[in-house]
């Protein structure tokens, strides 16, 4: 290589124009749908790039990396590592870097979503758009947030940044994980299903890793309760979603608010008929702010990455 | 009076069933529509009502204490005084109390408001319900909750509650109060308009008092600007509504989330058909649980009082 050529990147499904303008001004992007077989997409260019960009929905496998020789960093655009083949990024020495600059905006997601279910605001703003307060009617109650008790799902970054902000609400805070915080009071649950049986509020802060399929299901559901409210903040896939729509249509529990689903964009129609659910489209970081701060994240690393050698965001 | 006869109350307006099964199981009640004439209404009991029940948005008159000479209490469900005439209520040795026990309520709601609003959740529930997210759009960002700078005009107990909560939210928080905090650290700024200039969330938690109209007005507004939030649980005619649904509408400000309006049960038209607030029926301390907390205070008020001569909540 000489000095004159650019290193070549990937650009493995739909990137955000800030980043492809900004590191397309300095390197050669070469863009690939996700469902495309890579190595045919990119042509000769598969020999030569250097570095990938995907996001955690799409993430990278072992195969992709194997069309990629000289492969080495992949810059993902969020924090989920479930569709990146991180063994064989080790075993390959690539290094793979996410954007962990998103944890207050998920957070802030989870709350607003519980506040929503149990005070009622979306349902309240629909029936307010469709008359129903003007007709004469009384706005059924809502059920008190302050105060309750509240179980965390996975107590990583997340979970802590929503404990803190529960707190400021009187909530008494309990969680399951599966490696306790050594750091923390909050009560640890020997399972989830404990802690369902004892939470008012149950959020599903957990990471979305391999094999971790159903961490919410009929049972943990039915010990919530029919007056408890489930918020899913981490994957669809996390939960058993055709128990899922059970509990909320049999009021098996009060209700749920839910940012992410087993099957994206598409979310079972008996939820979208549902009055005790807040449906919202995976936009627990989606914010311009953080969407700015991912960009840079990404940019940084491969800059950073291709003329330092440092990533600065490295996964671990 | 014998010790057989029954104390009588007069009740203003609707009163919650739990108030009117426990009162009326020791007390003669006689129930009056707020439009009515309450002398006319009462008849000959107009000489014997020695307490009444009341709601803060009907309150009690100074026409109708005349109509009652010997009214000794005025229990009024909630914590708005501005349509109870205390000062002929002191003047005449009346005892008003209110049900004190539902600011967590209102500073949640603001809260949920606000999130609601920046974060696009019922904007984007709305959006998943309609089909938009299953047809492949893309939701549009919200804004940045979190690390935001939070103005509080009014900082009684729910401003106070409202800030403890935000806190946790590493908002900055600022506030003008004619009468100023001396306990707390809070920058106070010297006007509403001054405040919101420096907001990038603006909540209205002042007392809905006689002669306040309009603390947030076109200037206010304007001041707030095109990415401000304001935030509305205290009363509707506190702002000046039509300048509101202009600055709704024409993107003055970025959204509002209110749950209060000037004409209850009526909101604007303007307001109905925008996206960028959220509209919810004055439930601000609408939950099951305050609800009968707040029953039980008037309750508790009305018994004690007739049977130890205090109150348990007076208005001081």
């Amino acid at each position: 290589m000489t000095t004159t050529e650019r290193v070549e990147l990937a650009v493995i499904g739909r990137q955000r124009p800030a980043v492809i303008e900004a590191l397309g001004a300095e390197f050669t992007l070469h863009e690939v749908a996700p469902g495309d077989d890579v190595a045919a997409a990119l042509g000769p260019a598969a020999e030569r790039v250097r570095g990938a960009l995907s996001n955690p929905m799409v993430g990278l496998s072992a195969e992709v990396m194997e069309a990629l020789p000289k492969l080495e960093i992949v810059a993902l655009f969020g924090v989920g590592l479930e569709r990146t083949d991180l063994s064989t990024a080790r075993e390959r020495g690539i290094v793979v870097t996410t954007t962990p600059v998103l944890y207050e905006d998920v957070a802030d997601t989870a709350v607003a979503l519980a506040m929503d279910v149990s005070r009622r605001i979306t349902s309240g703003d629909r029936w307010v758009r469709a008359g129903g307060w003007a007709a004469g009617g009384h706005a059924g109650a809502g059920r008190r947030f302050s105060g309750k008790r509240a179980g965390i799902l996975g107590l990583g970054r997340i979970g802590r940044m929503l404990a803190k902000r529960l707190e400021a609400f009187d909530m008494r805070i309990a969680y399951y994980d599966p490696r306790p915080a050594p750091d923390v009071d909050y009560p640890l649950h020997r399972t989830g299903l404990e802690l369902a049986r004892e939470s008012d509020f149950l959020f599903l802060c957990a990471a979305g890793g391999p094999g971790q399929r159903h961490l919410v299901d009929a049972d943990v559901l039915a010990a919530l309760g029919p007056e408890g409210v489930f918020v899913n903040i981490a994957r669809g896939w996390l939960v058993d979603e055709a128990a899922l729509v059970d509990a909320v249509v049999s009021g098996a529990i009060g209700g749920a608010g839910l940012d992410v689903f087993d099957d994206e964009p598409n979310v079972p129609q008996a939820l979208v008929e549902a009055e005790n659910v807040v449906l919202t489209p995976h936009i627990a970081s989606n914010t311009v702010e953080t969407r700015a701060d991912m960009d840079q994240c990404m940019i940084d690393n491969i800059r950073s990455w291709f003329s330092t050698g440092q990533a600065t965001t490295p996964v671990p």
